[in-house]
């Protein structure tokens, strides 16, 4: 049973993972740290890390980039792994991470969902198939209207996994109104649709002669990350120094 | 039991017709019309309709340009309703068409489909629910990768039919990739997929609030204008002069 | 601008309601009844219905079966209509709220999803054209893995949607592992898929020659039963006594 | 450039196979092998495989099982590598396959579709991450109206593929509508569509908290196993005796 720390136990996400981990038989949570103590938790909780004398195997970091030092400095003297989940860090905290990974284990990743991450994966598997093969390759996205930009960074990161696997030889069309022309072979067509409070669709599409094959990926909420975050200190607990992410988790 | 003429039986669509009917104990075909006779039908097959002596309630017609002229003189001078699925007819044809449904019924339409025609008309009434109750509104649609033109036709009569259920009031959006803002309340977004062979799929969205309604048409082969021509057959069979199209078809 | 009263503006619903109206320009929330006052709101709040001085159009109610004896006999003395959400009524409140029926306007449905009861008319008019038409109709829904019954209440009710309209003449399969024959015309295949924490997810497949036709309806939370209240109750404001439902609501 | 000789050249398989190698430049017909050989063909047609004389890399056989004893007495004795395609051989003929792929390269394959046999891959690498992850697992197919079994070979295939990757530990259901329980996590949902000429459509779902990835085939005509079978032939050229299936062909 993997001992975990959550840092920023009572905001949103932090509940959010409380959740998981308690219906999770491989880990629980041993310890809490939040500025905000006043709401009972099934763990004691202590306002600042440094505090926190419980003894653990992994912190899961959903806290706020003020917070994020004294995680590290907690983490690299009690030599405990730590899955930093908190963004916005400033240029200095990102090189003292770096400076820190040399000391002790540390889990960071652009986006912490587990189905992103596996598709990256398992499309550069697809496009080396399907791509010589003469698959057209199309990727729609789909998000909320308050979204301001388009296509999103997932999007964008799930067409270079797929374009990297193809020796980045085919460029991105996001508009095919303005132009009257076939399609190119060469060409990853990309759409955005916006609307509603959708929180966020992927959908990558190899075509063929009279076949179709798709991987789609749907969240509903944000604790598609917590979910990453949980299966990221699974992993983490217990291994050796040095700067890991999702990538590193998706093992098959 | 409609008895039909099938024009242009030995093409491609009057074989799907031809099949079509075989199945359909509301309507029979009592003769066919092609200038290439050699192969066996169930049915008579005539080189020219002036030749056809077989009574009939309808003609439906998939033939080419040039023998639409004779199609219309006999079914005006035989007083027999027709399907008119050809395509390409001069001004002067379609001139022609004009006059003739003052005499007979003749019914003509951009698109054969049952279900897109369906659609044209539920949309509508989707529209003037979720239009004003403040659902956002987009289109996705796919087609081969040989097609030039993007977005499809389809799709922009989709579109124009859920506009003027709002009163015109909505731009449509082909690329959200060269600005940086949130989508306008009156914004159709139209995305156009091409790959493979896809023989084309409509998907019109409405998002709201944690709620999404999605209308999808997929076509799988052009037999799906076959499937529409003999649903107007069935209809027309038995009308008063005048000019009909596919909407007269669909009837609730 | 219809003057509502929020009463349960404290629970779940209530808030979700709170904020659905703060966005609409049709409707404002004059007053809320919660017995729980603590938390601060952007209108007063009394603790029960009976105290509540302020005038309103409307009274929408999320709360609990105890509360709605009180909200009967405020909106029949004052001559409110109300949007009646609660569940779990006894059958001695289902028959007092037949009775306020005659003195006030009411409306209370299984469903108070718009989309859904959008569908639920849609599909009747897709049904009469599809139908005799010859094209087989399934359904397929998608709930979370704690669900107990399969398939769902709304999966039957769209199906007695599409049943009614084509005079009762289809029968319901759920499993075809334990048969080896061809579909029957007159069959409606219902699919029940269960997994994860999906919210509900239905769709309706009409399938012809080439040709499908889907209808998807997808809820990410229960807040699109908040949204049909808020619809239901500017369609209610105003109205003479009376039994209503979400049908009244969907009109085109 | 793979010289190819296409056995069964004027039946409906030879004529898409035929198409798809014209369209590729790795790969031509150098000779076709057909009884009927009065059509027109790009290159020579010989009645029988045996007096074939062109020299070639590879036969691709899509006849019938009578033809069979005689594809593998040629290719053993001229040591060309063979895919086999053609169904409904007989014991003994399969027998003799086993025996010539000792002294020739021979490719088998129970569905030849590429997409098909990708997912069979993919799917295993998903399972081993998200199965143990908790994410549940359900199959939803759709064919036509006209087919007996349910759920189709193909889904029974994907579903094996999944669980084999997971210990087998997994069981299928059919039908949720007969009990009235919560979902097994160690249970794979099995869903059959039938409708309409739908010609084949597989999706795998992996769903869990927040989030759904899924995996979808979609055939639009049997073109698809001739393209595999292109595939299989660029691949098997040049390669020693031996057995070999369509999972080697998709290498990444």
């Amino acid at each position: 049973m993997v001992k975990a720390i959550m840092h920023g136990c009572n905001g949103k996400m932090g509940r959010v993972i409380t959740d998981l981990i308690k219906a999770d038989e491989n880990i629980e949570i041993v310890a809490g740290v939040d500025a905000y103590t006043a709401v009972p938790n099934d763990y004691p909780v202590f306002e600042k890390i440094a505090d926190c004398d419980v003894e653990a195997d992994v912190v899961i970091d959903f806290s706020n980039a003020s917070a994020v030092d004294g995680v590290l400095a907690y983490c690299t003297e009690k030599q405990v792994p730590v899955v930093l989940c908190t963004t916005g860090l400033s240029e200095a905290q990102l090189e003292e991470v770096k400076e820190s990974s040399k000391k002790v284990a540390i889990l960071k990743s652009a986006n912490m969902s587990v189905g992103i991450n596996l598709l990256l994966k398992l499309l550069q598997n697809a496009a080396k198939v399907l791509g010589p093969a003469g698959y057209d390759i199309e990727l729609v996205e789909r998000h909320h209207n308050q979204k301001l930009d388009a296509p999103s960074g997932t999007a964008i990161a799930l067409a270079d996994s797929v374009n990297e696997a193809l020796d980045n030889a085919y460029t991105y069309v996001y508009d095919r109104s303005q132009r009257r022309q076939k399609r190119d072979e060469k060409e990853i067509g990309i759409s955005a649709v916006r609307g509603g409070t959708i929180v966020g669709e992927h959908e990558v599409i190899f075509a063929g002669v009279d076949e179709v094959i798709e991987f789609r990926h749907t969240a509903y909420s944000r604790s598609v990350f917590g979910k990453g975050a949980v299966e990221a200190a699974k992993f983490l607990a217990g291994l050796p120094a040095g700067m890991y992410d999702m990538g590193d988790v998706i093992q098959f």
